[in-house]
């Protein structure tokens, strides 16, 4: 512990911490989603969580790591779900939520410091002038901006806006580079790509610009259908309509919402396949039209419920991505899931195929969304959880059966994402982090540039470092 | 016209005009883009033009000529192709500009009269709370929102938005009935499609409720290439960027560009295929990116001009829809113009199949939009004009080869349409207008339910009604 102690020296007045509890609490994520990463990535804490209040600070922080070799693990609200935030060898966990700071709002932009907490500047840019981001994890109330450009890849939003990565939906980012004399580069454009969910392994994020859109009043509405076929015909045909604002658009089997969705319960009965809609305010006539005309079933409106009703209620987005998997998990610990792709034109008949395939095993759960100008389905679905060969197995066939799996089971950036080596992230690792000290484990390509990513079985980052087993809180629900 | 005595005298103070050069010149739209409309229906005119000034006003218009069988035709700028607002049997021509309130906005929403003009609102909007319409047709600064919804199909913002029958598009309208007692009906959701783009056959539009949406600093730019088949690949590619925010995107072959687009012809070389795209200004740098990577040329982008250059220039969108016919036709009075769809998944390689065959009697140009959720194209090529029997052949040769006509050299509904009849609009129309007196000779269901619309050559609308010969006016552009 001589370098951490060197490296607190170091630090002057930047705010850290290396109380063995709090560190390994602020070294984890929700990773827990997985049993396969809970049993890996149990013990793992950082030595120190430094938090630092300012770009400057982070300079500073780096350039001392980097002197002293120690890993640095950028985290945020510490909301993700692969691993992204945990200190696979030790190190440095550096916290960047006291980088909080909104700095500029106008029509269309906002500026925000990549600490900020996603929920605060939707509050913030709605007050100034009735925007709010494009989009948002579930997590909005914790997630922050940086994790989530970092680590995730869309959300609610997705459905008019696609992803993360689509050209405009980030518009710029400043990042500090990990060297002797740490560099602040700005990106823009087809630049983003270099650290646009790349866990924060090729350099740390401080700033960010971001495109706003105009904030409606989004009625939150479940509709319910005995078919889980004919619920997703209909969800597609919702996805289509050019002209129906939505923000959201989910679809979730049986026995799921009226199981699991306590506080919504009374208004499913336990067979209802539902619907997770957010419809602008201005859109819910024709969102009505709609249901009619297709003979669906609008079972709750938030627009409508007496205002002591609604307040109890989560909002619909808490319903939706993977705030699904953490009502279900809450409820049946032995419940985990899956992240695939049931791509268009054949989005539908995808996820009524592996419905079929695997019945009460995986249950369904669909997030539509635009991708590359089509409707496509990020597969969220349930995984009754029994042993890893068997979770294998499940992945193994959705791929057969041409729905490719992000496996939120693996804690690398390739086998969680395409099973590839992304040469542009690489490339760009390469540059600014010649130490490999930036978030290290994650990136397998700069581990091991000849790893067979067709290989059976799973990386194993050598480099892994436990200091003990540690309980993790499943957080409280509204 | 001791009718028309009669009327006058029952419409006490509501303001009309006789006087046979005013009506006549208020009697026609833009049908002369046409050199079939303009043979067929040069010596139509009304025989009044009646101008009331509210809702109230309508009914007692519509309760007098009902009860003097006194054909009815509405009309707000005029700005029409397909001779929608031409009377043909005479009688009333009611036009309702003097209808223009603009009675509420709030966010998403705005509320105007039928006869407000387009661009008159979207100046409230942004004045009131930074909002614009979603769409407009090129002509904004003179047509009127119910002249747009009874005439037109889409425009400026349909790369967004999709097209007026979209669901969510329209959120409400009232339509008086022509009936012994008028009624004032309120159509929302699937109702509204018995009125929209039904060219006031059946109900007189006097108010709307529009969605509105976010208003930016639309940037204008063209981009050049000298591959007409290239250039629409690209634009295919930029339309189908869901996080790249454009409200106008379109394809203009060569010459047409910088032979007829005089006031940018300076940026632009003689073989240059062009893209107007209107490009938010938080998008700018995503576009350039864009453009970059697919190596195409920016030859021109108004943010970076100076005022006084940018000042003589009209804006993008006076390029673009039927712009680019009427800029032609204004320096080449033999040219006419079709419009057709090149439809997904094949557009572009439509677009180029039709370029190759016709060559420069047919100089391409696709208007890109949304369609059913995906990129479909509205066709609006030029074409250089010989003969009827050579236009009818292209047409012809269009839709052999699978491109749909909405043929603009008819003056009906379906021949303009669909070839079909529209059930939901005649059954409307039988409910509302018994006498058929609304808008005459325009729904062929109406006139002849057995009409083949299979059968070779056009309807003639036996109760056309000439009444000699006007001059039309083609007029002056920035």
């Amino acid at each position: 512990m001589k370098r951490i102690d060197e490296l607190t020296a170091a630090l002057g007045s930047i705010p850290c911490e290396t109380n063995p509890r709090l560190v390994a609490q602020r070294s984890r994520d929700f990773y827990w989603y997985s049993p396969v990463l809970k049993r890996q990535l149990d013990g793992v804490t950082g030595d120190i969580v430094i938090s630092p209040r300012s770009e400057a600070e982070v300079v500073d922080v780096l350039a001392a790591c980097y002197r002293l070799d120690i890993p640095v693990t950028p985290r945020g609200g510490g909301t993700g779900n692969y691993g992204q935030a945990m200190p696979l060898s030790g190190g440095a966990v550096l916290d960047l939520r006291n980088m909080s700071r909104i700095s500029g709002i106008e029509a269309g932009v906002v500026s925000a410091d990549a600490g900020a907490i996603i929920h605060d500047i939707d509050r913030a840019a709605q007050a100034h002038s009735g925007q709010e981001l494009r989009m948002h994890p579930s997590t909005a109330r914790n997630a922050t901006i940086g994790g989530f450009i970092a680590g995730g890849s869309g959300g609610v939003g997705s459905i008019r806006w696609g992803t993360l990565r689509d050209l405009g939906n980030v518009i710029s980012a400043r990042v500090v580079t990990m060297e002797a004399s740490p560099r602040i580069l700005a990106l823009t454009g087809y630049d983003l790509h270099k650290v646009i969910h790349a866990y924060g392994t090729n350099g740390i994020i401080t700033s960010l610009e971001l495109p706003l859109t105009a904030a409606y009043d989004w009625i939150d509405t479940l509709v319910t259908h005995d078919s889980w076929l004919r619920l997703n015909q209909f969800a597609d045909v919702l996805a289509r309509q050019d002209g129906l604002l939505l923000k959201q658009l989910c679809t979730i089997e049986a026995p799921t919402p009226h199981r699991y969705f306590l506080k919504h319960q009374k208004y499913l009965a336990p067979g209802d396949h539902v619907i997770v809609a957010m419809v602008a305010h201005h859109a819910v006539s024709a969102f009505e039209a709609l249901c009619r005309q297709e003979r669906m079933k609008i079972a709750f409106r938030s627009d409508i419920l007496p205002e002591s009703e609604k307040r109890v209620l989560p909002p619909a987005y808490e319903l939706a991505w993977n705030h699904t998997t953490l009502r279900a998990i809450r409820l049946d610990p032995s419940i985990t899931y899956l992240q695939t792709l049931y791509p268009n034109p054949v989005h539908v008949e995808k996820i009524a195929a592996m419905s079929a395939l695997f019945g009460e095993e995986v249950p369904g759960h669909a997030e539509y969304m635009r991708f590359e100008g089509r409707v496509s389905c990020d597969g969220m679905p349930l995984v009754r959880f029994s042993t890893e060969e068997r979770l294998d197995e499940i992945v193994r066939i959705h791929e057969e059966h041409g729905c490719p799996v992000f496996n939120p089971h693996r804690y690398t950036l390739e086998e969680g994402g395409m099973k590839q080596t992304d040469e542009v992230q690489l490339a760009f690792k390469r540059m600014v982090d010649p130490k490999g000290l930036l978030n290290p484990g994650k990136m397998i390509a700069w581990d091991n540039p000849d790893y067979d990513f067709n290989a059976p079985g799973y990386y194993l980052f050598p480099g892994i470092k436990k200091d003990g087993s540690f309980r993790d809180e499943i957080p409280s629900l509204d």
